[in-house]
């Protein structure tokens, strides 16, 4: 399985709207192709800045299917207007996952 | 629930010693206190940057409990030789989460 790690910086005092959008935009996640769950986060130390980890079957469900898809473009509707800064987007591969205890 | 991400750069041609050290780390985190779980990623775009994603149920359970204990000095041992440079970590809040589809 292959992780989409998006960190993103939001304009300070744009965290709510920015919650919001992130809200409307968790379905167009789910109903990729390829997609396996998603998980926002905000940072403790940077109060702006958010994760986005998307776990996607592989780097083309991302790279070339989401990112050519209305729903992408709908996406950066949706959330381009609250970032400070561009997106700093990887991808990475799982090699150990583990549940606890 | 709280997320440590530690962004881990690791000597070029050390990737499988690292791997190892890793799968010989992983029952530090899984018996410590408030631990949910972790996941380790290596990236696409720079091979020798790993990330270390571990859910805790309080932030306090990394850093107090964790950090403290033999196990973290243990955890340190194992893969502190493959570091390049000191480790990026930080931790943040789970604001929104979704298993697809």
């Amino acid at each position: 399985m292959i992780c989409e790690i998006a960190q993103l910086e939001v304009m300070q005092g744009k965290e709510a709207e920015f919650k919001s959008a992130i809200d409307a935009a968790i379905p167009l996640f789910k109903r990729a192709r390829g997609c396996q769950g998603l998980r926002v986060m905000r940072s403790q130390e940077f109060p702006s800045r958010y994760w986005l980890i998307v776990d996607w079957i592989s780097t083309e469900d991302h790279t070339v299917h989401f990112r050519t898809s209305p729903d992408h473009a709908e996406w950066h509707r949706l959330v381009r207007p609250f970032f400070s800064e561009r997106p700093k987007v990887e991808h990475a591969e799982v090699i150990a996952e583990s549940i606890a205890p």
